[in-house]
This record gives C-alpha cells, sequence and structure tokens, in this order.
C-alpha cells in the first residue's frame, strides 16, 4: 500500500482572520510542528476524506454581510462585514452511518481546560444533537503538554450543568478519568477516529 | 396540545447578497406566501429544531477573506471579501440517529428538472456521504407547479453519471416515478421529515 502523506493544506483566512480580529497571536505550536491545533484538526479531515474513512469538514465562518460591490466584468466584491456568532460547534459530517458534531479546542494551562474556552450556544447544541443520538464530542488540546483528549459531550454537559462548575475547569485529573487520550501522529495528525471507534466499542459492552 | 406557528425569521443576508451579486431577482414566489423556496426550507429547519424533532442547518457561504480593519473599541470590519464556492451540499444535520445531507433546488419549468442546477462538487460530496450511510437527498421545487419532490441522491447520482443525460434535465415523469412528493403546508412549509420517514420505511421493506 501506498503510504500518502497529507497535501499541505493551504492558509487559512477564516483562521488568519479570526486571530488578527482577536488582536493577540493564538498560534501555539502544534507538537513542534509550527501548526495550529486546529489546523492539525483540518489536515486530519483532509486525510479521513481522501481515504474515504469519513465526511467531516468544519463550517465556514458565519458572516453578516452589508455592502457588496459589483464591479463590471469581474466578481462581487463584499465591501462591508462583520463576525457573527456561530450558533452550532465547528465540525460535522458523517463516519460509518454516525452523524458526528464536534469542537476543537485548546489551552496552556497544566492542570486544568478553563470551560470558558465554551460557549453556551455550544452546549445547547449539543444536547439538541444528543437527543437526535448524534455523537457528539470535544477534542481538548492541551498545547504545553501536547496531550490531546476525546471528551464524549455527556461528560462536558453534565460538567457544565452543574451550577458550582460554570465558568470555572476542568482538572486533567477528571478528563483522565473519563476521556480518550488520542497520540497525535504523522497522517492523520489527531487519529480522533480511532478514539470514536473505542469509545463505540465501551458503549456497545455497556 | 398548542400549536406553534414558526417565528417570522430574520431576513438572510446571504440570500439577499447571492441575489444582489448574481446581478437578478431569482425571487420566485413560495406557494402564494411571497416566500421563496430556500426560506421555506429554513423555517422548516427551525420548525424541527424548535420542536425538538431533528437539528438541520444550512451552512454558512463560505468567503475568501482579504482584507479586514480593526477599529479601536469596534467590532472587526471586513473590508474585502470574495464569495468562494462550497465544497458541500448547503444542509446537513441529524434526525433519530441519521445523518441527513442536502440540497434544495428550484426550477421554473414544467415539465424536467435543469441538470445545471447541480454541480459537480455537490454529486461528489454526496457520493462520499453515501458510501458513510449518510441519507443524502435533494429537495427540489417546480414553482410554476406548485410541486416538491424528496429525491434520494442515488436516483440523482445515477442519472448524473449517465453521460447521455449529463447537462440535460430529468423529466418530471421521471421524477414522480421516483421521488416522493411533498405536500406544503404550514408548519413546516416543507414537511421533508415526512418523506424521510416514507423514504426509510420503503428501505425498511426491502
Amino acid at each position: 500500500m501506498v503510504f500518502h502523506y497529507p497535501n499541505g493544506h493551504p492558509s487559512h483566512y477564516n483562521e488568519a482572520s479570526k486571530q488578527k480580529m482577536q488582536g493577540k497571536d493564538k498560534s501555539i505550536n502544534f507538537a513542534n510542528r509550527g501548526m495550529r491545533f486546529e489546523d492539525a484538526i483540518n489536515q486530519s479531515n483532509d486525510y479521513y476524506r481522501n481515504h474515504n474513512l469519513a465526511v467531516i469538514h468544519k463550517k465556514p465562518i458565519p458572516l453578516q454581510i452589508v455592502k457588496v460591490d459589483y464591479p463590471k466584468r469581474s466578481a462581487a466584491v463584499i465591501r462591508e462585514a462583520y463576525f457573527k456568532e456561530a450558533s452550532t460547534t465547528d465540525y460535522n459530517g458523517v463516519y460509518k452511518g454516525y452523524y458526528l458534531d464536534f469542537e476543537a479546542k485548546e489551552t496552556k494551562n497544566k492542570t486544568s481546560f478553563p470551560l470558558k474556552n465554551f460557549h453556551e450556544h455550544q452546549i445547547a447544541h449539543m444536547e439538541k444533537c444528543m437527543e437526535q443520538d448524534g455523537l457528539c464530542f470535544v477534542l481538548l488540546w492541551f498545547s504545553s503538554l501536547k496531550r490531546c483528549f476525546f471528551l464524549d459531550s455527556k461528560q462536558l454537559v453534565y460538567y457544565w450543568r452543574n451550577k458550582e462548575n460554570q465558568k470555572k475547569s476542568m482538572p486533567i485529573t477528571t478528563i483522565e478519568k473519563n476521556a480518550i487520550e488520542i497520540q497525535p501522529k504523522i497522517a492523520p495528525r489527531i487519529p480522533y477516529l480511532e478514539a470514536v471507534d473505542q469509545y463505540l466499542q465501551a458503549k456497545e459492552k455497556n
């Protein structure tokens, strides 16, 4: 079998503009490869798609378009638009008949994952998807530790809805106990479908 | 049981700008209610979401952002951006554990549905999703006839991949034979989940 390395991914205007917008450099090197976590996820999605293993896409960032110019004989140009808050999670798609829906987040912290990384509308969206038997989860990246976890959204929602925990953070010990650790590799960078398989197997047993 | 009428839906900047961009008014009244087909689908999705029946969203239109301004003390403004071609279909989500993926298209024609309404990348995307056991379909609206059909993507892809049919159109007689007709109503406007149920029941029998 020929081993395909993932193609170099074009630079993401979305990420770049979002970073700039927030006025701070959020680039945390991904496993010393000069790559951000989100880029690693996008490359993994490309890998899975190109190998016909799953069809997962990142959704475009929603924008409120206010003004568009229509120059003669050339493409329409958006001249005024604003970033809008998304009403869903960033990623969804299909894998072996399962509806997958997830969010990928990173922290520089070493001992816990701050819950402020998530928003109420994302939690509400995951709850609605789980009601429809969607497979919802979050991928958590501890950039300082270079450790990645697959956490079932049920765990996150349970933790989030517990008032004592709100706006606090989830200790890494809790994550280690309840999540599935993912070992980053070359291709795909974040082999999260292995964690999905492991999760489904454990679910079948119960 | 209290009967909820769907809320008035905010005007869609995407649709408005896309229409303007194309320099022509594509507004075809939806069943004499002054509504476009796409708006009717969006309202139906809202209805299904609000009633916890399914979680289906229209994806934001992807844009290539070139220039963003960061005025002090106010939101970032996109000053130059271009419309990009989407690499997927417009709608996806989850219903009773099924991954749903679809495209909604309309025609003024009365006797056939022009295949130029679809693009190769949409067909390829549907093929990939079907390989993963996703439930893929198209919603076809004959605006002059006020008739709506649910057509399994397998049928569309089969027709599309037949070289003789390419860039031609699918006769309404073929659609009547192979698709499930949907009767528009008040809420949801396009009760396409009824067609999905009917399709799943027929599939189970075979």
